[in-house]
């Protein structure tokens, strides 16, 4: 891996304790309010869907008008940030004529062209600087189709293998210092996972990592770092480049003639289940890095409702039909939204069929009042003609929700906002459109009928609407 | 395992070298003229292929009526024998009442009842004593419908994991001590070998096993043992009667609710290929054994045609078109029909795309004048789509086949004796019919046709038929 990305944020970006007063002026990171952001000409909301032209009879345009979609996030103040930049650091290319992007320390705030410091950043470093305690990216996102479309499009320049986690990934990196996670098609679109097969030795999608990020998106959740599909010329893009012996070891041309290669890791790593090329073209998502670790410490939560990854014993919730209570009596979940941020969590993992969950991360600088990252999402989308009620349990056993969770799912239930419709839409901008098969579009209605009634069954046994339904919105909306 | 048997069979067959001059004289082991055996009766016949009811209009009785398939064998004699039987010693159930079969010293040659002490023996055992240097089995064999039947639901007393090999098999042992070699269902019948596996990581079939035993019988080589297809409840007859503690250990119940189980092997023994049944009833190919190594010692020989087993390595013959000059200088090539039976072996494995035949197996009793045994089909019939044209690598570089041969694989390409037809009649009477999926059925036509074309440009190119076709017939056609 490039040594070079992790030192130029480093000057770039500062992490809250180190922080030196002057915050970076871009409109973007400005708490603008929701409607309209300074700085967001009209132009660019054609763009934000990633099709300039497809917003007439968009569906999704529609949505994100909708006033559930435009409920106000509290003002974003200096210690709600991820990063306070420097804005005398503007990123330039090297005046030696390299290729190497380094950060200047000589330039002014606004250049002589009249642009800030932070117009001259690469998107996934505007990306990184917008994150927020309570996004982490803005609805509307002005960034967005360029940040989808570099992670398709960027030349990749490094390759190498991605250590931990249990099957194949590559960190793939940009001429600019921008880095993707890429996971390879294992699985092709029509093929569901064997009833027989566990959720701990279930593949991992490419496809679900891709429609997962935009499903994030349509819940107004925006917890899922952006994810873009890619055909990933696997010879040039990764075995011609790489760095990484052991990864470079595993290629080898099929009996078809295809270029194949099986990387290092503990599942699915062997001749037997090569990912192979046609000859040497192979699809695989593209997922924007957050910052860097040593940047932006996380926070890893293991999951209370954690599945007990193991064949036959059972996890302590699937056992006490009272957890809950329990959960509701243990840090962090005693006190501000963790516990229905989670029970958010479980709404978009029981959409999209991902059993998967034992952890999720938040960013350290924030504390307990943020929001959850939904990384990790490719077991996902495995299956659509079942459903797993068992991945709802936090809500079944917890019977709340948030009131700004539960109108979108209601509204997502109606003919003009159709999840699947939505979800179709998003993700036809995808070089790899289509994503999902039609089954799985069509699952995703049934499950949204299903999440609608588990919280109908709750307001009928309880004594009041606001003990199920959890108002996060007042008179917002 | 039971040692029983291996005992038992010691006292009853004694191998050439122990003979002690009296032969059984039962008339299956008399060698007969190929029309009619002594002691077939006509009933009989109506059996001979596993279901009394289809002779009409049947292409297979048609088949093994045409006099191409009833060219006299040479005479056995005593030496062409495996296995040289006392007469004196019967097999019975011991008085004691348990239900071991024991073979008793005291016997009669003929019984009070006027059966022979052979009549006593069961199928299994008549079938190791019918054992000769030209065939596993005779045409018309009467005992094969009983054979096939005894395989297919004779009560499993014992099951554990065969040593050896890459991928996971059972031997199964029935209450008269017959035994079968067990391979559970890998694949389902309409899934094809990905076009980027290599013929080594391949899944061994239970299905292929099925349909080589009957297409080596169509095609009259007579070489594999007695393969039934079996439904098996791997609950109680594998796992609560298994006395292999390390094959119990690897059973589970799936999410499904299925009954599951991996074993021990070095490919494909994981949980993520685990063997499920529906719940509990799996399918899987129940193969005769052959007579025990230490009664008859077989040599095995590695095929000069072997693949590399490695991705990229090429083999000799692959590179050198001359090689088969080379392998004709070299014993036992040099002398003999052993060349044209390892042709016989091509054809074979051409037809139902085996690229695994790398070594094959021969009695040692027989030297080097017998035929050979095509044990191991598993990796047959994965690709109805695609032919493997290397395969034929032997016919092709010698330009040598038997003229027999060659004759049944004309006859073959006929209309009334269609090889997909002959197939599909055949597997018609297996319990797991269809066995083969409609298109691996036709791709055999569509190989005879190929097999057939290279024996053509061969004749094309010689300067006389014989040069190819070696007469081994005679005027006995």
């Amino acid at each position: 891996m490039l040594a070079g990305p992790k030192k130029l944020s480093l000057r770039i970006l500062q992490d809250f304790s180190g922080s030196n007063g002057s915050l970076e002026k871009s409109p973007r990171l400005q708490g603008a309010g929701p409607h309209t952001r300074a700085g967001e000409p009209g132009v660019q909301r054609r763009h934000r869907d990633g099709d300039a032209g497809r917003t007439e009879g968009s569906k999704l345009v529609a949505l994100f008008e909708h006033p559930l979609y435009n409920i106000p996030v509290p003002e974003v103040t200096e210690k709600d940030k991820l990063f306070v930049v420097n804005p005398m650091e503007k990123f330039s290319l090297r005046s030696s004529g390299s290729d190497e992007w380094v950060s200047s320390s000589k330039a002014e705030t606004l250049l002589p062209t009249g642009k800030t410091a932070y117009d001259t950043y690469p998107t996934w470093l505007k990306f990184h600087v917008g994150i927020n305690r309570y996004e982490l990216y803005p609805r509307r996102d002005p960034l967005m189709p360029t940040l989808l479309r570099d992670l398709a499009t960027q030349r990749i320049v490094s390759s190498v293998q991605k250590s931990g986690g249990t099957q194949l990934k590559l960190i793939m990196t940009f001429p600019n210092y921008g880095q993707a996670l890429f996971k390879p098609m294992k699985q092709t679109r029509d093929q569901e996972t064997p009833i027989d097969f566990f959720y701990f030795s279930d593949f991992e999608r490419h496809n679900a990592e891709i429609a997962a990020f935009h499903l994030d998106r349509i819940l107004d959740f925006r917890r899922i770092p952006p994810v873009s599909g890619r055909l990933v010329n696997i010879t040039k893009e990764i075995r011609d480049i790489t760095t990484d012996k052991k990864l470079a070891k595993t290629f080898f041309i099929s009996p078809a003639g295809n270029v194949c290669f099986y990387g290092e890791c503990s599942y699915y790593c062997s001749t037997e289940h090569a990912l192979c090329g046609k000859p040497d073209q192979l699809e695989g998502s593209m997922a924007a890095l957050l910052p860097d670790k040593t940047l932006a410490k996380r926070h890893s939560w293991r999951s209370p409702w954690r599945r007990s990854y193991h064949k036959s014993k059972k996890a302590e919730w699937e056992l006490n039909p009272n957890y809950c209570a329990q959960v509701r009596e243990t840090p962090p979940y005693d006190r501000g939204h963790r516990l229905l941020d989670l029970i958010d969590m479980t709404v978009l993992d029981f959409l999209m069929g991902n059993m998967d969950r034992h952890h999720y991360e938040t960013f350290e600088k924030f504390g307990n009042d943020t929001f959850l990252l939904h990384l990790d999402n490719g077991r996902g989308f495995g299956t659509h003609s079942r459903d797993e009620p068992s991945i709802l349990a936090p809500l079944q056993q917890c019977c709340s929700i948030k009131k700004s969770t539960y109108l979108r799912l209601q509204l997502l239930a109606t003919q003009p906002y159709r999840l699947s419709d939505l979800l179709r839409e998003a993700l036809a901008t995808d070089p790899l459109a289509p994503v999902l098969a039609e089954p799985h579009l069509r699952a995703l209605d049934r499950r949204l009928g299903k999440v609608l009634a588990v919280v109908g069954r709750c307001l009928a046994r309880a004594a009041s609407p606001e003990e199920v339904l959890v108002d996060d919105v007042g008179s917002r909306v």
